[in-house]
């Protein structure tokens, strides 16, 4: 079934119809406008990222369910870096109409599920007709209380660098996937990246971050974000990385330079964040419930700007530049 | 000067730049998510909408400058709808890569500018590279204290219907557009319709309004939507719906119906409300000093559906179906 078959109004009451109440949703679906009602003392945390067909993903590599999931786990992973729980979110969709309605209700299944998983609830958006391929526009409002939230400036010279999970992994299942290669583990990385919501909550609930930020455009860049806001630089082991077996195993056969990739690769959406050396041995058992692991991959330094050490000891040389969106491919 | 020489963050910082402080604001761009701190006692109003080039604007029509405006100004009417005070916003854009600095800079600048109008803050968003067009997103946030915030559902018969201002002048203008028309009020009104932001709140504060939505689908659909969230009918004198003398003196030279154009035609970001009926005579006092009127148009009943009577007394056929976009073209 076409999508101009049921309109905007039933696209609009198929996905509403599955959405249950939500915690603190005093208006959802329907209306103007959405309301909630917020915690008292807490901080609105407020994110938004769009993920356009053809420049974010390819429906050749993905799925419509994974496609949902990852639409929101983006949004949920920058309200982890900051030390936030997510509450509610948004959902714009620009559609095609030969797009199928079995298509989007993959989709919005996808997306559901990831939000049930975290506790989120779906409390509004704005559907239209797209010409030109897919567009999808999420808005994720996550809480914390004021000195819990954790910023990307906060990083000082002495303090340890951490990453959760493995960093790699999605840049080398984006090439697999250009290769022909549609399952594995890092493909599955690629496709359906983990939010660290736990990590990120557990983390600041401690106060043991003294700068935050998720592994989006790369490691040297996000970290090069850390190291500007807050006037300082690092010192990483390139040794230190941690790498996937799958990672070890597959990307030597796609790169002549597979530690760059995991330097420079961008999508892990993993949390990379700063911790006062004397606290750094409080992170492994802080997390141990949370799922995920974090690996010290080095420090903050007095200097300015990333340095990379290889195994001989010799620095790599890296730029810090972020994926430029702008770029011409 | 071309966007791709400036790049992704050169682009934040030239919006960043011109974003003055704000109530509210605890961080603005340039974190993981944005914080906010919510006015205690208030919900948080939510509303978002997406913008495609081809879809909702040409820009051989619109100017950078009324397109910025227009972006934020149908958000703003969303919560003006609700009775909300409008705070803080977020703007995603996606931007084909031959998109000159200046016409991003002119769009900015009409933005902040009606944002500066409505006391309203930028606080973050998202940029990347579109292949397809320009693609807006805004997603804004207002406050209100429960007891004032107006659904559509409150509608009661026997309670006067109202609109502000004048309808289909938008429609109207974009035909003259279509005609090849730049100039005059109908023109105005579609290019850069003004959200009735001080009229929402004058209304709500004095509790007078038992629902209310705004104009963007017609008049007649958005009716719709109060009446059948509201379980109520209406019927409308067709001779007493506002025309502007614009509307009065062109719209007979473009449509063998004018009065159908009035009553279908969107994009008139007007309030369309309704009233108990011994509380009618307080509504134009009230908005003398919001700088729009609202006319008298009929009254909810207790049947189903819309009834509009025509100046013969005899009731005219009319849909309230909404605009469908997703129906062929």
């Amino acid at each position: 079934m076409r999508l101009r078959e049921i309109g905007e109004f039933g696209l609009i009451g198929r996905i509403s119809s599955r959405v249950a109440d939500g915690a603190g949703v005093r208006i959802g679906i329907g209306d103007d406008a959405a309301a909630t009602e917020p915690t008292p003392g807490r901080w609105l945390l407020v994110t938004s990222d769009m993920l356009l067909e053809g420049i974010h993903f390819d429906l050749a590599f993905t799925d419509p369910y994974r496609l949902g999931r990852k639409s929101l786990a983006v949004n949920l992973s920058d309200v982890a870096a900051m030390g936030g729980e997510p509450r509610h979110f948004l959902l714009s969709l620009a559609v095609p109409t030969g797009v199928t309605v079995e298509f989007l209700d993959r989709f919005t299944e996808g997306m559901l599920d990831l939000a049930r998983e975290h506790g989120v609830t779906l409390i509004g958006g704005d559907t239209c007709r797209s010409s030109n391929g897919l567009v999808i526009s999420v808005t994720l409002h996550g809480e914390q209380v004021p000195e819990l939230v954790v910023r990307r400036g906060g990083a000082r010279p002495g303090d340890h660098v951490f990453v959760t999970g493995t960093v790699g992994d999605s840049a080398l299942g984006l090439e697999l996937l250009r290769r022909g290669e549609r399952r594995g583990w890092a493909v599955d990385r690629h496709l359906d990246p983990t939010p660290r919501v736990r990590a990120g909550l557990a983390l600041a609930g401690a106060r043991l971050p003294s700068a935050m930020i998720d592994v989006s455009d790369g490691l040297a860049a996000d970290l090069g974000h850390i190291l500007d806001l807050s006037g300082v630089g690092a010192r990483l082991k390139l040794d230190l990385l941690p790498l996937s077996p799958s990672f070890r195993e597959l990307a030597p056969q796609m790169t002549p330079n597979p530690s760059l990739l995991s330097l420079t690769g961008g999508e892990d959406y993993e949390l990379l964040f700063t911790v006062p050396a004397d606290r750094s041995e409080e992170v492994a058992p802080l997390l141990v419930e949370t799922g995920c692991a974090a690996t010290l991959i080095g420090e903050i330094t007095d200097g300015r700007g990333l340095a990379v050490v290889g195994p001989d000891g010799r620095e790599i040389p890296v730029t810090c530049g972020g994926y430029n969106h702008f770029a011409v491919a």
